[in-house]
C-alpha cells in the first residue's frame, strides 16, 4: 500500500499527462478553425483521434482507478478541501463517467457523428429533413444507450444533461422553464404589438478592419489579458483554453450588420475572462476549467447583454464608436442607437435572436429533446412538432426546415442535453448581476465611466477562481442563497424592455 | 506467431500513433513561434514534454521491438521495396536509435539544454564566454555519452552526425571540406581584393506589407501549394510539416534590408516544397519526411541561391519588383540590382554571410566540433581557436565573443553534429543543379519566363517523392552517379562570381 503522498504523486502525473493531451488536442482544434489550410482536414482528423484516444486510455487506465480507490478510501488522510482533495474528487467523477461508456459505444458515436454532419449539411442545403432523419435517429439511439450506460436516478435525460451541467436535474430545468414560459410569451407578444424599433442604422457598411480595432480596444478595457490570450477570426466564434495562461477567443464580422462582431466579441470575451480568472494554483490540472456550460454561458451573456447592451456601457462607448465610424453614426442620437441594439423581434433563427426571445428558442429544443429520448416523439414527427411549438411560442411558422428544425448543428454533432445550458446561463447571468448590483451600488456609474475592474474583480473572486473545485449549483447557492430561478432574469427583461418599448 | 499481415497492421497502428504525437507536438511548436501569447511559455513546455515523452514511450515499447523483430526476421515475407518494407526498415533504425539512449541521458540532456539556453543568452548579452563555458562543457560531455551509447565504427563524431545525416561518415565530410577549403579561401581573397559592390540600394526603406505581397506572389508562382500549406511571420524563420497536406513556412522582414525577407522566403519555400512533394502514399507514416538535413538544405539553398540569386530569375522578377517598389527601384539598372543581391564580403556572422563565404563559417564549426568531442580542444580554449580560424579562413578577427563563438544557438540547444549539414546542403544543391541543367537545356529560358513547373517537377520526381524510403546518399548516387563532391559547387561560384566581379 503506497503512502497517500506517493499515491497522489503517481495519480497527479497520470492526470496531468491526460490533461496535457486534452490541451494539445484543443490547440489542434483551434488551429483547424483559424489557420489550417483546407487540404489538411483528413490528416488533422487522424491526429485528433489519436490524441483523444490516448487521453481516454490514460484516464481509464486500471492504475488510475486503483489510485483513486486508494485516495478516496478509508486509509486516505487527504484534506477534502485542499486542491488535491478536490482533484481526487473531480477526477473520480470524470473517470467514473469515462469508464462507464464502452469503447464500442464511443466508436459508434464517432461514426454516427461523422455521418450525421455530412447528412445534416446535405439536408440543410436541399431543405429535406428526410435526408437527416436516419442519421439523427441513430444519434438519438446511441445517446439513449449512453444515458443507460451512465445511469440516472430519475429521468433518462438527467444522464445526458449531467455531462454538460453536472448535478442539474431535468426536473429543475423543467420547473424553471414552465414558470418562465407563460410570462415570457406574454411579454414577447406585448413587445411585438408595440411600435417597432428601427435598426437600419446598424445595417450600414461598417468596414471590418475598423470593427476589429473597436473590438480589440473594448477587450483591453474590460480586462482581457493579452499576455495570456489572443483573439483571431473564425467562421464560427468560440473560446478555447490551453492553460490559464493561454485562453483564446475568436470572432467574426458582418460588414453590413454591426452587432455580429461587436456583441460576438463581448460574448466570447465573457467566456475567456472566466477561463483566465481561474486560480493559478489549479493550473495544469483538470480543475482549471469552467465548472459547467451554464455557468460559462452566464459569463458570456453577462458581458454581452447585461453589460454590453446596457445604457451605462454605451454612455461610455458610444462617443468612441461614433469617432470610429463618423460617416455611419454622425448625427445618430444616443437613444436611437441604444434602441437599435436592443430591438426585439420574434425570429426563426436562434443564433440571430435578441435577448428576450432567445430563451424561447431553447425551451422548444429542450422539450423536444426530452420527448425524443423518452420515446414520446418520433424523429419523423419532429419537423411538425418544431413548427407547432414555434407558432405557439413565437407566433412564427418556418417557411422551410432549413430555417426550422435543421438550423442547428448540435444534434448532428451528437450533442443531446446541451441546449438547455444556453438558457440556464441567461438565467444565471441575471441572478448574478442582481447580486453584483447589491454588492456594488456604483455599478452603473462605474460602467458609464469605463471602469470595469470592480465588476471583473467580483466575478473573478466569486465565480472564476474556483474552477471545477465547486459546481455551478454550489457557486450559485453560495452567491444568491438559493437555487436556479427565472425571476431575476424576467424582472430584468421586463424592466428594461417595458421602458424601452414604452409599454 | 502472428501472420506478417497481422504483425504489420499492429506495428503500423503503433507507429502511426507515435507519428501523430510527433506531428501534434510540431503544431504546438509552430504555434509557440507564431501566435502563442507570451504568458503561455511554461504551460506549453509542459504540454510539449508530455507529447515528446509519449512519443518516445510509444516508439520504444517492447511490443514494437517484438513486431519489428518478427517483420525483419526469417519468417517475414515482406517485400523490402514496398512502402511497408521501407517502413519496417526505417522504423527499425529509429527504434534502435531511440532505445540505445537511456532515459536518464535524455533527461540529463533536457536539463543541460534548459540551463544551456539561459547561460548562452546571458553570455551573449554580456559578452562573457565564461558564463556559457560550464553549460557547454556539460552539453559536450552528454553528447559524448550519447555518441558512445549510439555506437560508431570509425570516429566518435560519426554517431552524432548520423542523427542528422544518416549514413554520412565524418571522414567523407572531412575529405570534401579539405578539398574545398584551399581554393575557396583563395577565391574569397580574390573577391575581397576586387572593387567592392555597392548594395546601398537594398538598404532603403521597403515597407513590410509590400514585401509580404511580393513574397506571397513568388511563392504562388514557384508552385507552393497554399491548399496544403501557409506562410506566417516569426522571429526566426522555419519550416514545419504536420502532414504532406499541411506544410507551413514562416518568414521575417527587415524594412531596411530587402534580402532578409525576399531570400528568407525563398529559402523556407525550398524546404516547404520538399515536404509538400513527398509521395501521398507515404502520408501519415514516419516515411513522410525529408530524408536528411543536408538534402533538405540542398532544396532550400537551390531555391534561395541557384534559382533565387540567378540572372534569369530576376530577368523575370525585376520589373515586377520595380513595380512594387517604384520609389526605391525606379531608375536602378538591372545590372546594379543583380550585383547588389550577389555582393560577396567576408563577415563575422554566419546567418548574414553571402553564398560564397558561407561554407567557410561551417567548416570552422565542423572542425571545432570534431576537436571538442575528440578531446583535442578544451572548452576554455574554444574562443581563441575560433578567432584563429576566422582570421585564417576569412581574414577577420571578431571584436567580441558575442560576434564570434557565441553567435549561434545550436550548441546551447544540445545540437552537436548539425552544422556540417548546412554546407553539405550547399554542395548537394550544386550537384543537383548541374544534373538538372543537363536534363533540362531550357532551364534558364524557363526561369527567365517565370516557368517553374519543369524544375519543380524534376525535383519532385527525383528528390522529393521518396521521402525517407531512400537515404540522401542513395538519392545523390542515383542522380549524379557519384558521392558527395565539392566540385560542382566550386565551379558554380567560380564561374558566377569571377564574371560578376570581373576577375
Amino acid at each position: 500500500m503506497p503512502t497517500t503522498a506517493d499515491a497522489l504523486a503517481d495519480l497527479r502525473a497520470r492526470l496531468d499527462a491526460a490533461h496535457d493531451l486534452q490541451q494539445a488536442a484543443a490547440v489542434l482544434e483551434w488551429d483547424q478553425e483559424t489557420y489550417m489550410p483546407d487540404g489538411a482536414v483528413e490528416a488533422r482528423a487522424r491526429q485528433l483521434a489519436t490524441l483523444h484516444r490516448l487521453h481516454h486510455e490514460t484516464l481509464t487506465d486500471d492504475v488510475v482507478q486503483a489510485l483513486l480507490d486508494r485516495l478516496t478510501g478509508p486509509q486516505s488522510d487527504l484534506d477534502p478541501h485542499s486542491v488535491d482533495g478536490h482533484l481526487v474528487r473531480v477526477a473520480a467523477r470524470d473517470v467514473a463517467q469515462a469508464v462507464k461508456i464502452p469503447g464500442s459505444l464511443v466508436a459508434d458515436l464517432a461514426q454516427a457523428v461523422a455521418r450525421g454532419k455530412q447528412a445534416w449539411k446535405e439536408a440543410r442545403a436541399t431543405d429535406t429533413f428526410a435526408t437527416f432523419a436516419p442519421a439523427l435517429a441513430r444519434i438519438l439511439e446511441l445517446n439513449i444507450r449512453k444515458a443507460e450506460a451512465l445511469g440516472y436516478e430519475d429521468q433518462i435525460y438527467d444522464a445526458l444533461l449531467d455531462q454538460y451541467e453536472p448535478g442539474m436535474p431535468t426536473q429543475a430545468v423543467t420547473d424553471v422553464f414552465e414558470a418562465l414560459r407563460p410570462p415570457l410569451v406574454a411579454l414577447v407578444e406585448d413587445l411585438a404589438a408595440a411600435p417597432p424599433v428601427d435598426d437600419a442604422l446598424l445595417r450600414q457598411r461598417y468596414p471590418e478592419a475598423k470593427q476589429w480595432d473597436v473590438g480589440m480596444a473594448v477587450l483591453q478595457d474590460i480586462g482581457y489579458d493579452f499576455n495570456r490570450g489572443r483573439q483571431d477570426r473564425s467562421a464560427h466564434p468560440f473560446t478555447t483554453s490551453f492553460s490559464v495562461t493561454d485562453v483564446r477567443i475568436t470572432t467574426r464580422f458582418d460588414e453590413h450588420y454591426l452587432p455580429t462582431g461587436l456583441f460576438g466579441t463581448l460574448h466570447e470575451a465573457g467566456h475567456g475572462l472566466y477561463e483566465q480568472g481561474i486560480d493559478a494554483s489549479l493550473a495544469g490540472t483538470l480543475l482549471a476549467e469552467g465548472t459547467s456550460l451554464a455557468l460559462h454561458e452566464s459569463q458570456s451573456r453577462l458581458w454581452e447583454n447585461l453589460v454590453g447592451r446596457s445604457r451605462p456601457f454605451w454612455q461610455h462607448y458610444y462617443p468612441k464608436l461614433q469617432a470610429a465610424f463618423p460617416d455611419q453614426l454622425r448625427g445618430v442620437p444616443f437613444a436611437s442607437f441604444y434602441r437599435a441594439i436592443n430591438r426585439v423581434e420574434p425570429s426563426l433563427i436562434r443564433v440571430e435572436a435578441d435577448e428576450v426571445t432567445y430563451n424561447l428558442h431553447i425551451m422548444l429544443r429542450f422539450e423536444l429533446e426530452v420527448e425524443l429520448v423518452e420515446g414520446r416523439l418520433a424523429v419523423a414527427d419532429l419537423p411538425e412538432a418544431w413548427n407547432d411549438r414555434m407558432a405557439t411560442y413565437l407566433g412564427l411558422t418556418p417557411p422551410s426546415d432549413a430555417d426550422g428544425v435543421l438550423q442547428d448543428v448540435h444534434w448532428a454533432l451528437g450533442a443531446v442535453g446541451y441546449f438547455p445550458t444556453y438558457a440556464l446561463g441567461n438565467l444565471m447571468s441575471a441572478q448574478l448581476f442582481t447580486q453584483i448590483r447589491r454588492d456594488q451600488p456604483s455599478l452603473d456609474a462605474d460602467l458609464a465611466a469605463g471602469r470595469f475592474a470592480p465588476l471583473l474583480t467580483w466575478l473573478q473572486t466569486h465565480v472564476h477562481r474556483p474552477g471545477r473545485t465547486q459546481s455551478a449549483l454550489e457557486i450559485m447557492e453560495r452567491l444568491t442563497g438559493g437555487g436556479l430561478s427565472a425571476e431575476p432574469w424576467l424582472a430584468y427583461v421586463r424592466s428594461k424592455y417595458e421602458a424601452l418599448y414604452a409599454l
